[in-house]
């Protein structure tokens, strides 16, 4: 009755894409609260609490559109779950405390298979030292749905936004980029052997690393940790979840800057390059548009590069250049060219 | 293939009972964070801040599961989704300052859909005067489901627990209860006479109070504000999602107390004692076992009675007991008897 009567108008949601669709309804929400420093639009929102400030980043996980449980253990993703979202709190620049995860799960999951799930969280929360504090069980009607928010705390002056990158400000990215998209190609591929030969025993041993880059991923609290110890305050920082290229664009667009990215300085590492190559996929285009790598992309300021270039599994990959240069890539053959933003495409099988 | 290879048990999740699924799955997680003050386990997690402590409540809101969009305009359902994780909040006696809101939608749903969704969501933020601060948008497979963080903030000294009952307190109940399990049952009554002859226009003003309190219910921020007022804090408090009678046996639970409830004392409104005439169901089962209220049902100790029992809306309904006297009900006929908890289960189409 309700649904039926009205909308004239129809327009698909695909249509507006998913950052163009969250700030298409979230827009004219305006902040009411003095302690509500930053709503919308960062890797987390900020709360005011005097010496401190809460950091809140929350997340939903959907089956079949965000994993796979053909070739997802459980106890896996309850752990994914949980870091997705502790890396958006580390790219604040700020310690995760605390979480809540809600679960709508149809009847086809046993207690057992519930208590793998936890079992992942559990260790999450153990590993990076975050506290359980709430949530919510419930039934659906298909498949499992994972929501999870994670509330961190951070000193006020040592927050990092994305909106803080100046002209000449140095690029940098933690760990390596490109492997968990790798892994999820051998997992989608081994997924089509299985379901036409399904008496055929994969051999994974090769691809440990791209695949548990993709099963298993870590956030980057180490970073924090080394930012803190180093006296080091990026000047703008964001987790790359959508891959190097989309968040560099975000970073920019916050900041109201250009960049200047040079391929050579995108880390990749020997087994994604040799899987990106097996694949017959360009490597610097899997490290830049793949997504779900969970390392920090971020910058800092010129008179801190003494202070970064000896902590270890950071790698300076280029230069904040003025607005009006737009966002470039230095290939290794001398080319310059625009970047182009390919975020992650989430998977669907229905949509192939 | 990970999910076909183990569990060689397999336990219904329904055996457990969702309070119990919860308990069994996070049980053994310790908290680990000074600042954590309260986890699972009240209607709100507490986490300190020095000078205020942060609340936080979740929820989790599953098309079919809890609601209908045959009768559920989708501007009610945004509204609803936030009142009631404020709710929680309120019932810590603390005032909720932020939300988060993730969606995951069908393409069945335009971007219109949506906008009427967010409008619900911005007049609730508007009412209760809280920010939107984060969520996530994305795709599900099946149907509409809505996941909401609520952050509040209250005063150390004033938070309120269920845990805090004590023998002699004195049980209120605000408002009115019963009336958002009758208007359920208008709503699925006219469901069904729709599907069958759709031309039949119904009329529904007679019951648009009990259909008002389902579809578009308040929470009691009022009271939070008159309890300051008044120089009041309960002794322990609950909101009335899951009926008053399972509200009751939480809060004695917690407080390891017992409960003497007088069914004369529990508040019902007109309407909703006619409406369950109609529908040959007794009011005070209604009232006890109906859920979906989200009055306050509260203690408080009889020093402050006098400065409760002035207050508007508020209903005295009985007095906390020790443990071994359990939970009772003395009935307006005279008749004492253990008082059933029959928590509101959620309507489910394929289940009957």
């Amino acid at each position: 009755m309700a649904e039926q009567e009205k909308q004239t108008q129809r327009t698909d949601v695909n249509s507006l894409g998913e950052f163009g669709l969250i700030e298409h309804l979230t827009q004219q929400f305006p902040l009411l609260n003095e302690s509500t420093k930053k709503g919308i639009g960062d890797d987390a929102a900020v709360i005011d609490n005097g010496k401190f400030q809460t950091v809140v980043s929350t997340d939903m996980l959907v089956e079949g559109i965000h994993f796979d449980l053909m070739y997802t253990p459980l106890k896996h993703l309850g752990y994914k779950s949980v870091v997705v979202n502790l890396s958006d709190i580390y790219a604040m620049n700020a310690l995760p405390k605390q979480i809540t995860v809600s679960i709508a799960l149809s009847n086809r999951f046993s207690v057992e298979a519930l208590e793998d799930l936890y079992a992942g969280i559990y260790l999450a929360c153990e590993q990076y030292g975050v506290d359980l504090i709430g949530g919510d069980t419930t039934s659906s009607n298909k498949g499992l749905i994972i929501s999870v928010t994670a509330i961190g705390q951070g000193e006020p002056d040592k927050l990092v936004y994305r909106s803080g990158a100046k002209v000449g400000d140095l690029i940098c990215i933690t760990g390596d980029v490109g492997a968990a998209y790798l892994g999820l190609q051998i997992l989608e591929r081994e997924k089509q052997v299985y379901l036409s030969s399904p008496e055929v025993k994969p051999d994974l041993e090769e691809q440990a690393y791209c695949i548990g880059r993709q099963l298993k991923p870590e956030a980057r609290r180490d970073m924090i940790v080394q930012f803190d110890k180093a006296g080091v305050v990026p000047t703008s920082m964001i987790d790359v979840s959508d891959g190097v290229a989309s968040e560099l664009f975000h970073l920019c667009r916050a900041s109201r800057v250009g960049a200047f990215l040079e391929e050579s300085g995108v880390p990749i590492h020997p087994d994604a390059q040799m899987l990106a190559l097996k694949f017959k996929l360009d490597p610097i285009t899997c490290a830049l548009s793949g997504g779900e790598d969970y390392e920090l992309l971020f910058t800092i300021d010129p008179k801190d590069v003494e202070k970064v270039k000896y902590l270890p599994d950071i790698y300076i990959a280029g230069e904040i250049t003025a607005a009006d240069d737009g966002v470039k890539l230095h290939t290794k053959g001398g080319n310059i060219h625009p970047l182009q933003a390919q975020g992650w495409v989430h998977f669907d099988p229905n949509k192939g």
